[in-house]
């Protein structure tokens, strides 16, 4: 039976423009009333040409929304113990609000290591053991990244969560899981598949939600999307290529994500949100009356 | 279609005896090699009688296997921040090896605070959000007791995880939300079951291992458990009533933990091996090396 209906664009560079201008507003009320902007720290281990590029973009973006940051670029010979001093000095420095570390780090560096050299109340990345915890316990803290956009635009769309079925596949530490855990907070039933999942497509079928996370071209196939489902694809290859295989899913999907323009741009967005946040929050302002709730979305 | 073949009980009363004995082991041998026995603090709040009951019997197990303990009871007006101090103190106790805070502890204290202010290190209920997370990332910590007893029987009994759908019914920070990241760890196409759940049949009736853990005495039907399937039940209710149709599941499935003498045991267990090896660990020792590998299970 085939089916004519043509998904709903979930726009996320749209909504992602919207935040990025709260934070502008949020970054102006700070430096307003503390004499200091919002500064967010990014360390650059070595010299992959990808890494460095993501760095410099967040940092443009910064820039833009009127958030200082402070750029440490360690060479590729740095130590763990090196990574972890280098970061415990900005977990430090009261002029530091937030630390992005990109990763990935070289294969010679423990990153779990590095990742929790960072103080939780500048973990605005969401990379640390404790911030997974809080997602995964519905407690405050800071949210990893792409799984926060996720639930932005997920809010944003008004999708229905509680007792919906969300598969989430892929499992990585810093997507998969805590967007099944963020899924599961809001009272979803959370299915996590991965590699070793066998019969995958009989589970992707019956998925009301479904969030693709695992970098793979086309691996979700769009003849097994649910009819009006709501498809997130969270995957990311060279050459903008999404997990799910668009155009079949297209037809099938109540509402999508465009590979490029859903999640990627609300990673970022998220990302400076979550700087804006912190500074705040260490300057001893509540987020939420700096900036009328009229701005955001 | 009848089923008449008869599951296979998981003796978790048998596997924890095993435990039990290679912790007194280990006891022993740190207590000759330190001069000190391993010393597990318990913090009561309050008067509940059934939480009496369990510290008691926890201390008991703890004197029977050559574990000292030292118990911290502390009135039911106790604050948040009195009983973090008092946590605190032990975390700083060189000669506190583990802390088992029982709970619930009362409505007005922050038991989260609480938890959190156990050491990582002296974490043997697995109950900190660095514990949950490593349970999670796979790292090395302490685990959530029941969950750590489950997977124990699972590996006693040599049930294969890897690309097996395993339900896990329940979500508490403690016991169904771990039990799911532990059974995931280990490659296993994990789904998370709860009160919102819609058409939990449906879901049950797929599980190669389901892990009822909702403490609402046959709520999981036997007609609905999947024939050969593993069902670990850690539903706790008054009488010693699992959250499984024992009569009707035991006729499906090929692996059943009776309740009582299934998963119960096993918590326990977990929690004074975990004492031990924290002792060890402490106390500079490798608890691998301490007690012969012939001893355990």
């Amino acid at each position: 039976m085939p089916h004519t209906q043509t998904a709903r664009l979930m726009d996320g560079t749209g909504l992602a423009r919207k935040i990025l201008d709260h934070s502008a507003a949020m970054a102006t009320a700070i430096t307003r009333q503390t004499g200091t902007p919002p500064c967010l720290a990014t360390v650059l281990v070595g010299d992959d040409p990808a890494s460095a590029t993501y760095v410099r973009m967040k940092r443009a973006r910064c820039e833009k929304a009127g958030i200082a940051s402070r750029h440490l670029h360690l060479p590729a010979t740095t130590t763990t113990a090196e990574l972890v001093d280098a970061i415990t000095s900005l977990s430090e420095d009261p002029e530091v609000h937030g630390i992005l570390l990109q990763h990935p780090v070289g294969a010679h560096i423990d990153e779990r290591a590095a990742f929790e050299a960072i103080a939780p109340h500048k973990d605005v990345d969401g990379v640390t053991m404790r911030s997974f915890a809080a997602m995964s316990f519905g407690l405050p803290g800071f949210v990893s990244c792409t799984p926060g956009g996720i639930m932005r635009l997920l809010d944003h769309y008004d999708v229905e969560l509680a007792g919906k079925r969300a598969v989430v596949v892929g499992r990585s530490a810093i997507l998969g899981k805590p967007a099944g855990m963020l899924l599961l907070a809001r009272d979803a039933t959370v299915t996590y598949c991965h590699s070793r999942t066998r019969d995958l497509e009989s589970i992707v079928r019956e998925a009301d939600v479904l969030v693709a996370a695992v970098g793979r071209p086309g691996f979700i196939r769009g003849e097994d999307i649910k009819v009006g489902a709501v498809v997130i694809d969270a995957g990311y290859s060279p050459g903008n290529l999404g997990d799910v295989d668009f155009d079949g899913a297209v037809t099938r999907a109540r509402l999508i994500t465009p590979v490029p323009g859903g999640v990627g741009p609300m990673t970022i967005a998220m990302l400076l949100s979550q700087t804006a946040d912190a500074a705040a929050l260490q300057s001893g302002l509540a987020p939420a009356e700096l900036v009328p709730p009229s701005s955001p979305e």
